[in-house]
């Protein structure tokens, strides 16, 4: 049997799947609507699946989860039950969020706009991305997205990673001993992490007095990966120039916390990576037939790595 | 003797040129200034500079426009003399402005701005370019810096053009006789066209009706390529999603212009090609030295094609 979960859309995931021909498909929005089929279920496709439920379920054999950050899943899941995220789906739309809000601080979109708002013609040139450094920490799927994207606008491009594996795409890497070497050569700094006890508050006060007070802070990765205190203090002495943030430590961002009121301090509400309901149960079609035939997963997470 | 006319830059760009060794180089900002040295000057590195004086100037015989646009030099320049326009700088520049406003517009960047003004958490997910479909009237250098980097963001991309010369960069191409074919495709229309005969107001009504009500213009290359006044019913009637205008019929954009006040039109300045003094003095270097080594210019415009 296999249980979609998904607190509001688990009827739309489920339809997606019955759709290709699938049958045996249940769904549940709550744990309420799961707990009368945990005893047959074998394959969990699922998004906020309330963890301690995994010990009701001996038959589990494979969780699809229906995003690519996995930490919370990895807790309370046993070992020997197969793992698998998202990957390879929110490369170009986390990308294209990234150089939304880079072009809107570089190239003066608001003086623009206020300009508009009073008639004003006021030929003042803006800035161009086109020469600045760009320096990505994690190069899978996600910060190649964000490399190409930063050389087609005409970057330098340098990245951090943890396994060196992807560092031809970029005109210099660098592994995790060397954090504030790096830092101090980016005029943007992407943050593309995965949270786990090697990246947590990885990106720290010292780091963060590494980088030049012109320079940027972008993280669509996971907010627990920076120092958030480190960074509001460097954002409030005005040693940074801007932060572009679409995730936190606490999520929603509490409505009393400083970063509100900073005009250098970009807030959205974890929207970068889109989880569109037809990519991602085509991502599980995928691993389904490979599950049956025997062949690798795509998005299996090592458990040790925690990613 | 080189003649460095700016009404506000001359010496600047001039200062350029001494320091690469050029001797016999005046400069002026006014026609009161130049007035002492028209019969004796050779070449003319000019901006603005009144058409009316080039019949004064017997000697002349090459003219450096430092921009892209040399429609008002070609009305009152004899046919004898060499004129150059700046070609190859603009396009990385332009492009990044065109992205720039279009992912304003597709991600709803004023969205997030008045949310986080009210501290909301609303994560409502934003537009994305790929996929979308991408049509760029004019496939110079600028067309097709914008190509490249619609291609990078995984748009489709599909141009139009006279000549046809650099059609394979896109999908599919088409020439000015199927303006309306190529409108009613597009998603975004780019128009980078000079003003000429051909081009003026070619972008008229049958085209922009040609265009999906959900589509966008986005003009970087001369206002006059455009029926403004077409436009400006298209959008009022909400026929249109939004334009992106960087130029106008009449620059400065007249305070009274009904665009102003239309929340679906940005406008900016005409400050989408920048013209860097340096960069512009370098690519007249590189002209110069072809000049006396009798080797082609650079940017050389066919006075019968206007560009």
């Amino acid at each position: 049997m296999i249980l979609v979960y998904h607190e509001k859309q688990a009827e739309k995931y489920a339809h997606h799947l019955t759709d290709q021909g699938l049958t045996k498909v249940v769904h549940a929005r709550s744990e309420e609507e799961a707990s009368e089929w945990l005893d047959q279920v074998e394959i969990l496709f699922a998004w906020k699946f309330p963890a301690h439920l995994y010990q009701k379920m001996p038959k589990l054999r494979w969780v699809q989860w229906m995003g690519a950050g996995v930490e919370d899943v990895v807790r309370g899941l046993p070992e020997s039950v197969l793992l698998t995220r998202i990957v390879g789906q929110f490369g170009k739309v986390m990308a294209e969020y990234a150089f939304t809000w880079l072009l809107h601080e570089y190239q003066g979109v608001n003086r623009f706009l206020e300009a508009k708002a009073s008639r004003e013609w006021n030929p003042k040139r803006p800035e161009s991305l086109a020469g600045k450094t760009l320096g990505v920490a994690g190069l899978g799927s996600i910060g190649q997205e964000v490399i190409k994207l930063g050389k087609a606008f005409g970057m330098k491009t340098i990245g951090l990673s943890r396994t060196g594996s992807h560092e031809k795409i970029v005109e210099q890497h660098f592994f995790p001993d060397k954090w504030v070497d790096f830092a101090s050569l980016v005029d943007v700094l992407v943050i593309v992490l995965p949270h786990t006890k090697e990246t947590d508050k990885v990106v720290n006060q010292e780091v963060l007095a590494a980088m030049s007070p012109s320079s940027i802070v972008v993280n669509i990765g996971r907010g627990k990966t920076v120092d958030q205190e480190a960074l509001l203090a460097r954002i409030q002495s005005q040693k940074l120039r801007a932060a572009i943030l679409d995730v936190f430590e606490e999520e929603p961002l509490p409505v009393d916390h400083p970063f509100w009121e900073l005009p250098q301090v970009y807030i959205t509400p974890h929207i970068s990576g889109p989880s569109l309901s037809r990519d991602v149960s085509r991502f599980f079609m995928e691993n389904y037939e490979r599950l049956e035939s025997g062949r690798p997963l795509l998005g299996l997470v090592d458990r040790h790595q925690g990613y």
